[in-house]
């Protein structure tokens, strides 16, 4: 058996002409994946304006969205002078849709990052797009899975605004310099094709592709509800939609398929446990080849040497969560079995950042020229 | 396609003779298991005596071991007479290995619960049989690991001692009412073998078995570590021991494969996740056959009619850990995948009472006579 | 210094006649309060039907509210003949407020289990009450806050539908027997009563008394709420209503008085932490006089000697609620500070036992002549 | 009534030269404290060298140590690059005491910052004060409580190794600068003073304070042990050592008197609460004069203006532990009660950051000359 792997250009080309600056709309500040985006942005050398947007929330204070921060210091005089990026200073009110249309309209606010509930931003589109009026340097990231089966296969963008490109730096890198709207890829989808990715590119997957993830609270959203409360779900670990009806079964089989350059079935297995952040995730496969676990975790470990962040652990060692928490890293381990012919791979990441708001910071340096790690945390904190 | 299930006779046959009592001692009761079986057999009519034997702890007072109970109040009046059991009262001092081994040998002790490490009980047994003498009623049952793969096909009895039965009513009813020694299944096995024994009996399984684990962090054992720690632990999910070299693996295969009538390959991926107690497991695997999810709902509900621990879940409704917690209830559910060729199947259990003690005081029923849900709870505590 | 206790008849005279048997609608049984209310009074030998009514699940079957409870047995033969109580195999759909206060008019059901949340009761009664036709027998127990500050002294009861009597037993017995309608103490209040009480009837007291408690979750109720959910509670402590606003400040202040025979100041710090139940509470006072720990622990335990409910700690030995947990306990500690001129006292509870369902069935059991401890679990389940 | 507050400078005088450069040993670099201190440290300009030293992990490379790290990333070329400090590049292997030791001998090594458990240092300290052979420039920070109560009030330091200074800057500030040892405050002494210390200077307290406070599971230390296991923790809250017998009660006995300028009587009630991180703490005391919870308000809000890590929280706004979770800051909230003549006050720390690592760094940086602010976050993580 002969392991090979494709080569891959780490930083995408294109990148030599300067970085571009952003100044951006949050839509959706006040859940996880908002807040959580606006942390990180907040210290983005280029992003010179940060507009958090809540339709619920619209005219209260920034302080109300991004708990723990100090604006609320004794005199005011406190607190928000560390942190370093001078957006921080500005933090206006939080703003509603329609002052963030007008933005756009009035070319305050060129990037768009939509952190809405599915559905949201389709529908919102085309009022922006409207108030954007064509401009070229009008860019949007949507965290929602409105666009994430869309692709017409990274490269036909005849009508920007109607083409997303599915913004997997791993898998799809070289498509996204040069796009202006990105479908943020779902958290699970995240874990899974970066679990899979190598064996997938290496044509290895020999059938169904069976996926089984934990997740921490925070990917069920900040919606109060009573199947999130506390109580609920403290002590207790659940499984639900599993089989192939849960969301992101699509959203899988389209773009691991695309990795694999053919057809993968998906069966899923999503379970809530009780923590607030994180996915792990194992997912097995029979397999076309016979391969030692070494040799798995060579060809792993070869195809992402150079990604800034993806570690391959070591033989032996497995993926938990709490060694990516707060990063946008993906931790990646793989063995094979039964002789050889069957594989298990796992992957780790955080949910809110790899899984959410860093991939869409990571997506955002990628089209606007910035180094792909500016501003995103590749250490973990476990506690 | 047409689904067959086999006759299963329940309650096991055999047991119109007048239930026995039993005078036990429980190795290793300051161990979660072991406390566990202390609360269940307190409330079991049967249990006439109950030695709590732990070695580090032996000579101190038995509310040491039995975190929570009220031995303590004020005058030393209150709180003891309710609980039913007569043993409650008599609660003697926690007794030493020595002092466990004199009541067998006295006569005063006819059970040993071994809940000890695995290693323990396969050193300690032949000080407690020479102790026992040979003494028919004398009966064994062992937590541990240490006798789970010594079943010779449940039959053949020459040396009691030396030969266990593994313990599971489920699959193996018939076997375990004729015998003394009896191996209790582990937690990840018993999980595993309940939420596939309808399949594995139908002959449906095609192909690899891979199962997915999350386990509450009691499943590691009482004893101090840093890995178990509520630091290392809170907020995250970690793997560990993924693919084939869990201690449980063999296990599994073993039986699952007895239950199946054919080797059974497995696969394993156990997880760790921030909770006290339970187990979610999924499996999944390639069929033999092609059937529908309601094909695959209708065999397992048909499979475990009459069985007083298993609940066959609603089709669309999936297991979670907090509806069986405290409990020595399994609850089941499954689907099939990919145009009916891939079976995926779910089971949650409480670790400590299906996974441990609860199914110990189970298979001791069956033992000594008593009907099989005698002092076990079949309802869960959600919260 | 003279320690004296006033002298306590318990169990409660008055209790020779048989008892009587109860016909409950629990209402709010979708609540953490009403569930675990249901969950008791099912193994209550005395409770002959048990309505549970909800406005919001009106009409859906019973085990929508008892998560855990094990109805929905495949092929539905399983499970429920166990758990004892007759009232269980014949646990109808849920009922509305229509159907139990017609229920109430037909006469099958005497007693009112109220676990409503605050005003509620209060609106519904008249209706209740309309259709008992002032029948004797008719009960009312009132978790909410709405009755525990109408007690008139425990004795003047002209008009039962209006007089509440406050339903804490080791502070109040003699006055449940005889009562009708009882005024369930809130959870804030049971503890800080129990901790506190031998000092009170002592008239130690001499100055304002200030409390902290932490509480679980399940204190804020069941509603959804953003405030109550998992990913805002968990690893975090928060403090709340500090000082004199929090709603049960009027009831301790009351209750606490009646106790001392005197006005007491009460100051109070309630925090929520990261638990589903259990409250752990502190109060420091100064003293009148001058009193060793010794002395303290020996007044403590003296006055609780006898009481079925209250453990006084070893001196040195402090709460915690896990010992408490799923029981009607409370356990108590008591030092004195600053040479012996200044009060710390303890007290743990679960506070939906003894905190809520487990007192009200405590008060039940007084009002029907069953002996106090009935279907109560003394007994903590720690983990 | 009059409410003043004294004058203070901050940042402190004297920081005019510029800033010197430390080449730190972090000593019990496994713990909590010391790998919250490393991970603060690799991100301060001014740290050009920081060696882990560990007995038990010596030899081991750094990643053992500093969880979550992702140095291990396949192929060895990713991640590390990120994080800013040169130091971090360079991380040697862990380092033993004796390695330490010859560092300090050989002047490779300027700072000593002990997180070693108490007694430790103290132990340790004439090695390595004979190895700095009195050098001047050589700075200790002691974590532990060995030298908290040996400040002679901050100036007489004829013998600088034998004479530490408490490292609370808050109150203490002036005398930190000139210091060249350090004794840094306890998790809940900071938190205790920095909720009284208006009320003290302003001589407002009239008796016994009596302090209650919940730690989160890292306050216990990271040595395995069963009382700090996540099973015995999960879900429950404890009280312990409570009165006057924790090891703190002196420290801030001491250090409160040392602010009010008068003895302070102190009581307190510590708890245990299931989260990893974080201390809630509620003070209460008599006042000697009368005042609304405005003037509190004012008087506090006014002493801490111009602090950067201490905000007080508007009126009616109560501490949360998540909202300074990770961050140096400390929330304090302030009311009175009983017609203005008793104090309630509350503070939430870090109790890794503001509580031991973050208040380190701290007192290094006034020691240095860096702004006091450099390398330690103001904003809480929440989540």
């Amino acid at each position: 058996m002969t392991v090979e792997t494709r080569a891959h250009v780490y930083p995408a080309s294109g990148t030599t002409a300067a970085p571009r600056h952003a100044r951006i709309a949050v839509l959706g500040a006040s859940g996880y994946s908002g807040q959580e985006f606006a942390r990180l942005a907040l210290g983005h050398p280029g992003v010179t304006r940060l507009q958090l947007v809540s339709r619920e929330l619209a005219g209260q204070p920034a302080e109300r969205l991004l708990v723990g921060f100090a604006e609320r210091v004794a005199g005011g005089t406190g607190g928000v002078a560390t942190g370093g990026a001078a957006a921080r200073a500005e933090l206006p009110a939080i703003a509603g849709l329609d002052a963030a249309r007008a933005a756009v309209a009035a070319g305050d606010v060129d990037t768009v990052v939509s952190c809405l509930p599915h559905g949201a931003w389709r529908e919102l589109a085309p009022g922006f797009e409207a108030a954007a009026g064509g401009r070229a340097e009008f860019r949007v990231v949507d965290l929602s899975g409105d666009h994430r089966a869309s692709d017409h296969g990274a490269g036909d963008h005849r009508d920007a605004a109607a083409d997303y490109v599915y913004g997997l730096p791993e898998a799809f890198r070289a498509a996204i310099p040069t796009a202006s709207r990105v479908a943020n890829p779902g958290c699970y989808p995240t874990a899974a094709a970066l679990a899979l990715l190598p064996a997938l590119e290496l044509g290895w997957i020999a059938g169904p592709v069976t996926i089984s993830a934990v997740s921490g609270v925070s990917g069920a959203g900040r919606a109060a509800a009573l199947r999130t409360s506390f109580v609920e779900r403290d002590g207790g670990a659940e499984l639900y939609k599993a089989g192939t009806v849960h969301q992101h079964v699509a959203e899988m089989c389209m773009h691991l398929g695309r990795i694999a350059g053919s057809a993968i079935d998906v069966g899923f297995a999503p379970q809530i446990v009780p923590m607030a952040r994180g996915i792990l995730l194992v997912a097995n496969a029979p397999l076309a080849i016979q391969c030692t676990p070494e040799q798995a975790h060579a060809a792993f470990a070869s195809r992402y040497t150079g990604e800034p962040f993806v570690r391959v652990l070591p033989a032996g060692s497995w993926p938990e969560t709490r060694a990516v928490a707060h990063s946008n890293r993906c931790d990646v381990a793989v063995t094979t079995m039964h002789e050889g012919r069957h594989l298990l791979v796992s992957a780790a990441i955080d949910n809110l950042v790899k899984g959410a708001a860093g991939q869409a910071l990571q997506n955002l340096n990628l089209m606007l020229g910035w180094p792909e790690m500016t501003a995103l945390p590749v250490d973990g904190v476990p506690w």
